[in-house]
Parts: structure tokens; sequence; C-alpha cells
């Protein structure tokens, strides 16, 4: 498989890890937002990834796989995981070093092409640090001109959401999770679909998801972590009971899932397969 | 979605689809053959369905195709499926008379990419038809010199398997059965996966599975439709007993739930989408 196959199996095989509480999985669907969105979001966003696999700059590839990836009436299936699956392939080897040269690497182009992507789907936001309203991909076209005039980067545009946002963060660390979550899924054992919801569970477990924290506060994020540490600990019976609470409560760690489609990758470009 | 990503997507609505008694799906795993053999095995045939996007010759395309489809350890996972996408994908447009057109210019080359394409991986395949053993696949090489020596043309290698398979007779009478599962799907309302699911129950009632029969007799296989059909007309629990019996008894209507994977991407093509 090229790197670009293995992005895409990637995020199949992350929808398909089951139970993954909070996430649409192979066992469950949301009313709005079902496996098959996923499934088509996967196969869209394919060109955009043999583009980055072609030596295509970050923002473009990125841009360009969102297109591809919203061509489903679920909306945004994959925006993050793309976040890190194109520097990832990009890259052309799985590792921190390599992904660390491709992030900083990137240009105020590379930045044009990340506003512009939220212009094919509706990607939950949140406001944006202290100082930096005028960088708000909300303001859409505006936002760019004030990228432009600021010279930020990608990589600089990340740094400023690395507080807050567990993506943003891994383009400023090495992405550190998803490779602890790839040496994780590479050394478990079994299918590895079931590989990724194992670890889904133990990411959650170890750090509070930032995706829930920003739609529902840093306190019901905190919770979920500890539930999640529960899960693990007591078994399937208590990992079926915490994912049907996050559904009523409509609580999604969708950043965990992100960084496990992350972490699947990196274990197929080193040689895991299914 | 451009024809070759369809087809891809046809593949893993095909599989995502539950329940579809005897196979594979969404909620059922074999033993050596998972769910996540068929996720692999979509994704690597993309690069064969592209070239059959591009102009290539169908039987270089199908091979192409075959040789990603077999980069993961389930062995055959969508080997019929492809017979059939890729002279769809060739003929551009999703109507019988375009893919009789493909199918009735293939070449003796064809053929040679076809039996070529059987190196790749382990296919179930019967004894040929009396008088044709000099062109049985297992004969691997020496096969091909026949097929040179004789000019068969991939068409000619279908109609003297179209009495036993059913693959190889959609290639002599203009895809029926597939046209027809792909109006059934686009008519039906829902998901797209669990509308091939009930395509798949609905074409099993209509007339025998011609792997089961080649597996396990004729009269397996017509008992397999009476089934379906008593299935059909009971509802979901009898839906579930037969699967739970026909994993019981080894038997797999695989050429059925190709003919869905064929009729998805009809549907997809003629604009119904996740």
């Amino acid at each position: 498989m090229t790197p670009a196959e293995n992005a895409e199996l990637a995020l199949l095989l992350e929808v398909a890890g089951t139970p993954k509480p909070g996430n649409v999985d192979r066992e469950r669907d949301f009313p709005n937002l079902r496996f098959e969105h996923f499934l088509a979001g996967a196969v869209g966003a394919g060109t955009g990834l043999r583009s980055a696999e072609n030596g295509a700059p970050v923002g473009e590839a990125f841009e360009e796989a969102v297109a591809g990836m919203s061509q489903q009436s679920g909306g945004n299936t994959q925006f993050g995981a793309l976040c890190l699956l194109v520097p990832l392939v990009t890259a052309g080897e799985p590792t921190p070093d390599a992904v660390a040269e491709v992030v900083e690497s990137t240009t105020v182009e590379d930045s044009e092409g990340f506003y512009r992507a939220f212009e094919h789907v509706d990607v939950y936001v949140d406001d944006p640090p202290d100082g930096a309203d005028e960088f708000d991909v909300r303001r859409g076209t505006d936002a760019i001109s004030a990228i432009r005039e600021g010279e930020l980067t990608l990589f600089d545009v990340m740094e400023l959401g690395a507080d807050e946002d567990d993506i943003a963060r891994e383009w400023t660390n090495g992405f550190e999770r998803t490779f602890w979550a790839g040496e994780r899924i590479a050394e478990l054992e079994g299918p590895l679909s079931g590989r990724g919801a194992q670890v889904y569970l133990e990411l959650l477990a170890r750090e509070p998801d930032t995706f829930v924290a920003k739609q529902h506060g840093k306190e019901v994020a905190e919770s979920v972590r500890v539930r999640a540490q529960e899960a693990l600990r007591d078994g399937p019976e208590l990992i079926h009971a915490f994912a049907e609470s996050l559904v009523e409560d409509g609580v999604n760690p969708g950043t965990t899932a992100d960084i496990i489609a992350g972490g699947l990758f990196v274990a197929l470009e080193r040689g895991v397969s299914p």
C-alpha cells in the first residue's frame, strides 16, 4: 500500500473500530451522521491524499482532501483526522522528525489552503484565543487577508490554537499522541480496528478530549476522562454503559478519534496490516 | 465522485450492508475473513479502478485492481465484484448498452490479464465446462497459451462460463441483474448500505446463487433461494435465523453479494449518494 492508500485505510479502520464511546463506529450510527458518511468521506479524501503523496503543498492537498471528503450529506466526518494525515503522508516516512520538518516548513499559502478548507464543510469552531480575533476561521476571506498581512504560516496558525486544540498541539509537539497511539496499536494483537478502539479508550483516559472541552466545557471533558479510566479498568459492561451515556448527553470525543486515525496510519506505515 | 471513486465506495457500502446472510457484513466477521479485509481490499483496488477510468484495457485494469485488492491477509474479498465494476467504470456511463459495448470489444490481451489476475489471489474455481479443459484458469500460463492459440477474447471466455457462473452471465446478457439491483437500490429509501442488504435478499430469493451451487451443489443453492423467499416474507427474526444457519453450514452466496456491489455502483453513478 502507498502512504495515501494507508491514510485512506486508516480512516476506514478508525470508524470501523468498536466500541468507541461517543463516536460513530461499526455498531453505531447517529441520526444524521452515519457509518456510511465516513466511508464516503474516506473515499472522497483519496484525491487530496494522493496529491500530498505526490508532493503538493500541505495546504493545497488538505483543501483538496476536505473538499473530496465533503461529497456526502453527513457533514464533517474527518476534518481533524485529515489535519494529521496530510502532513504525515507528505512526510514520506512515519517518524516524528520527518513530520515535524513538514509542518515547520509550511508557508502562508498553506494557511490560505487551510482556511479555504472551512468553506467546504461546517466544522465546529470555538472562539479564537485572546488577541487573535482577526484570524478567526469564521471570518472567511477577511481572515485570509489578515493571515497574509501577518505572514502567518500554517505552523504559526496551529501554534495559536495549540493550547486549546489537541490537533493543533500535535502539529507543535512532533505528533506526540499520534505516534504514541501508533506504537500502542502496533504492539497490541488482533484485528486492527479493534486495536484502534482499545487505544482510543486509553487515550481518552490519559487526557481530556479538547473537542469535548470546546463544546461542553473543561469539567465535562475531565469527567469523560475519569469515566474512560473506570471503563478501561472494569471492562466491557461499563464501556457499553459509558458509550450509551455519552450518546445520551451528546458528548463526542472527536479529537481522540482523529488521533486514532493518525495512529492507525503510523502503524500501517510501519508494516502492520489487516 | 468519479466513477472509480463510486466503484470503491460501492465495494465499501456492499460489505457494510447488514444483515447479508452468509456473507461478511457490518455485523459479522468470519474467523479468517473479516470486515477489515474488505476495507483494505476496496482501498487496494483503487489504483486499478482509476486505470479503468483513465482508459486502460479491461484485462490490464482488472489485473491491477485484483493485485491491489490482494494486499491483505483475508484472501479473495472482491474478485467477482471487480469483474463487474471494471467494465462498468470503463463504460463511462451507467447503461446496459455502454457496458455491453465494453465487454463485447474485449481482446485476447484482456483474457490474458484476466488469467494473470488469478495469480494474485486464491479464487474458488469449479471445473471448466465440457470440452474447455485447456482454458481452465488453474492451468496458469499453459491456459494463456491455449487462449492465444484459440484467439479467445475475454468476452469469449465469459461466454464459456455463462451457464454456470452468474458473473460471467452478467457479461453476456447486458449486466441484467446488476442493473436490476441498481434500479431497486435507487428506488428504495434510507441508508444505502441497508438498501443493498435488502436487495441482496431479494436477488437471493429470485435465483439460486451460482457460487453456492459450485461449492455445495444445485440443490443447496435452490434451498437457499427458497429460504431467502421465506425470510423476506417473514421479516427480521427469520432473516437472523437464516443468516445463522448459512454460517453454520459454511454456505456463502458470494456471487449475489458481488452483484449488489455492481448495483450500488449503478445507483451511485445515477446520482444516489450517502
